[in-house]
């Protein structure tokens, strides 16, 4: 089964959805056949990258609320993380673009590092002094801790198309599948959870989805797998496609 | 609609599939609405980079056919390629381990030039002189003919771990969704279709995977988006998530 979880870095609620729902996939009794799969959502896609401000000023000045507001904003959050045993600086945060952190999540998936690196990228973002915003040799620490090798982390970062067709095809992908917020979780296609929801919610959708697996189904005239989990040999079923197997390019006689 | 498409570069049905699902997908009125992916697999996964054999040789060899048997099988396939308008060498054509293309196709996928490079591999591959196995110049060659940066290309062959992780992905997919020969093609992860079968099938499998494109349904206690394609704000549904939107960071009430 699939999971495929929208998020951004700048995102506190994805963070806190995170761990909730890692609570939920390690009490689940299929854990280990599920995949999980990171897909890029900016909350401001617009922001150049050097465009960076304070958290609460970002806050004040987006949405009219005074300083005073946007840090009781921070506290709460702050709460929230704290009960998922999650550190969090409500004070002295940075806002800017996560664009490159995203071009950077997509490089990391593709070496098999991307749950590593996207949680480094919390953590530094949610947790530690030192912005994570406009500064390429921060974000290449944070790949080399991940275990991606740094000098190709800084080659991705300094090739602004490297990754860039990625993250707006998932970006597009999330419109289309609906969403309009992040965290936003899909099961198989077949699910959706938007929000950190309660690991309890999560549990639940886990258990559906899994009962429902979509089965491919074959179309007439193709010898499509019926089934994708019994193991049966797909070249056998329907009328004979013409492929090729291990066991050589097989001529259907017709 | 995504159609998600299993082949193998030293695959002649996949080559000949290929042309055969495009003509379907060039009829289909809501072809630009279907986006292609093609996965990989290899038929002969066991096979060293530096182990080369002319295709006539080995089929002998390891299906114990006379080498004149193999060539009128390559002729029957060169019969089939000339039938799509697809050039076909019958003769001299080499059979070597793909691992490396299929790395340099998820390359090129991250950077939109999936489908030229395929194309560009499946014609040297079938059609021309020159040998495509174990030779990294050539693949840079034909990487900067379907639009990439050569050095970039070469770097990507010189780090066997590059791409590697979702080419073997890819394949464990395969096997997950019952595919043990190729072509095999998955459309929305709802119908399968194997094998290089006449453009009415795929024509049919489009139409009805079409109609039937998954919506995703909310899990209760969750504000999943209850339908794709309504454009309604997932937002709104269901009882609140915690979500951040580009309208900020949500805290429901409880």
């Amino acid at each position: 089964m699939r999971v495929e979880i929208w998020s951004d870095i700048a995102c506190p609620w994805c963070y806190v959805g995170k761990a909730r729902f890692e609570k939920a996939l390690a009490a689940f009794p299929h854990r280990d056949e599920v995949e999980v799969v990171h897909r890029s959502f900016e909350l401001d896609p617009g922001r150049a990258k050097d465009d960076i401000q304070s958290v609460v000023t970002m806050l004040a000045g987006k949405y009219g609320m005074s300083e005073a507001q946007a840090e009781a904003g921070e506290e709460n959050l702050g709460a929230q993380a704290a009960a998922e045993g999650l550190p969090y600086r409500t004070r002295g945060r940075d806002h800017g673009s996560t664009f490159d952190m995203h071009r950077l999540l997509h490089f990391a998936r593709e070496r098999g590092r991307q749950e590593q690196l996207l949680d480094l990228l919390y953590r530094a973002n949610f947790a530690e002094e030192r912005s994570v915003f406009d500064d390429d040799e921060r974000l290449v620490e944070l790949a080399g801790a991940a275990g991606l090798d740094p000098d190709a982390a800084r080659g991705v970062l300094a090739d602004p198309e490297a990754y860039a067709a990625e993250v707006r095809a998932d970006e597009r992908e999330a419109a289309r599948l609906g969403a309009t917020g992040v965290p936003f979780f899909v099961l198989d296609r077949t699910y959706g959870v938007s929000g950190a929801q309660p690991a309890e919610v999560f549990a639940r959708a886990l258990s559906r989805a899994w009962g429902e697996r979509p089965r491919l189904r074959p179309v007439e005239g193709g010898s499509g797998a019926t089934d994708g989990r019994d193991g049966r040999d797909a070249r056998d079923g329907g009328d004979g496609g013409e492929v090729c197997g291990p066991d050589g390019c097989a001529v259907p006689q017709r």
